[in-house]
């Protein structure tokens, strides 16, 4: 840990709180460049979801990065793997639509990111070679980022994409002002206040069970977009867990 | 050619004057994944130096970037490969010490060479996988460039690195101001809302009555900091309704 944190101090941008998030990557070639491009720019945490390939941390691309593959941590799920983060960030391909979330360009983006590393860790989600980042994967996002390539051919390798956003992040800009912010919820405290609400939906009838899945990534969605810091998160659990309590109660008398 | 003036025409910063030039390239997939950032950022065209794969036009990594690649042009030497530009710039591994050239950093030598692209072809060089450029090759250079990688690690993968130096060059200089485009609630909305949370705060026993007033004030504090959009005012009103005509029925029947 201690090499860890002295490698993180070594680039002009702090990427320590960093967590660079593999989604479904096919090709272990393509996550051992990613660890490359990492070590490169001093991000030294990588999690990986359902890797095609378990024998990812041999890649024969990571030239120089082997020790940080074979500390990557894997995950089952999108959620556990952005559990413990204050922000999620998706990048998809330019050319890709998306109304649900707020796009930003790399430059933006990175902007908001570095001043949100200050804070705690984020997580910046790469989806697979294929088809990227699925609306599942998205909903756990609070935004969405794309490198600013042509409209004609918007899809870049993912190795290439990660080492991109990854200067980006360590560009020497300007510093960024530290107004400090207040503290903010960690994605599993977003997603306890995702399925409280959810359950109260469903008993409520609002959602009708064809249609859960759906409603369920849409909720999360919108519990992200609300922004909420870490003690307003508190208070609506805490509402939220009455209100299901005298529900359920009701329901139990009747 | 036509095309490919589209093409670079395309992007903010024009590359049709940039001559990417690859020197004895030893991996032809390098060779295809550097072609392909080149097409995703609207640089289309190539030059090799002495590949030691003639059959790099093959390369399964230049998804997109077939065309550019069967229209890269090859050389024997540097200095052909040069001929016809008015600046010739080097890239190289941080740790590298290079005495005999100016070096700059990666944004700094993009400004330069952005202002002389405006002028004529400007030729970009990436050296071999394992040795970089040799210093005969560094003759033909006017200066040097590097991207700013941490001194521990600084050598990049080829095609990362291309990726890398061609976002700087096509980068917008300023990020666009983000406009603000959705449509917001009404102030009556927001009141309704905070109503019927407080409703069902009241009725499920989180709110005592006798703390009812500042419990209200606060719960409408709370709403505000949402920063909902009309839209998703309407559907958590939708939702609000539904959990408190399912409690209030409950209720009643018990």
């Amino acid at each position: 840990v201690n090499r860890e944190t002295e490698v993180a101090k070594s680039v002009p941008g702090n990427l320590d709180h960093l967590r660079v998030v593999l989604v479904g990557t096919r090709n272990p070639l393509n996550i051992g460049a990613a660890a490359r491009a990492m070590s490169n720019f001093g991000a030294p945490r990588l999690r990986v979801v359902r890797p095609y390939e378990l024998a990812f941390r041999e890649a024969r691309s990571a030239v120089g990065a082997e020790r940080l593959l074979t500390q990557a941590e894997e995950f089952h799920g999108v959620a556990e793997a952005v559990a413990d983060c204050t922000l999620v960030v998706g990048t998809t391909a330019a050319g890709r639509r998306e109304l649900r979330h707020r796009l930003r360009r790399l430059e933006a983006g990175s902007e908001l990111i570095r001043k949100r590393l200050q804070a705690g860790p984020v997580a910046l989600l790469f989806g697979s070679e294929k088809v990227g980042l699925s609306n599942t994967d998205l909903s756990h996002c609070d935004w969405l980022m794309r490198i600013p390539t042509r409209a004609e051919h918007g899809s870049m390798n993912l190795g290439q994409a990660v080492a991109v956003c990854l200067y980006e992040l360590t560009r020497a800009g300007k510093a960024p002002r530290e107004k400090r912010e207040k503290a903010l919820p960690k994605s599993e405290d977003l997603e306890r206040i995702t399925q409280l609400l959810f359950g109260l939906l469903r008993s409520s009838g609002y959602v009708k069970p064809r249609l859960a899945p759906a409603a369920e990534e849409k909720l999360r969605r919108m519990i992200r977009r609300l922004q909420l810091d870490a003690s307003d998160a508190e208070v609506w659990l805490g509402m939220l867990r009455q209100i299901a309590w005298k529900l359920d109660d009701s329901d139990f008398i009747s």
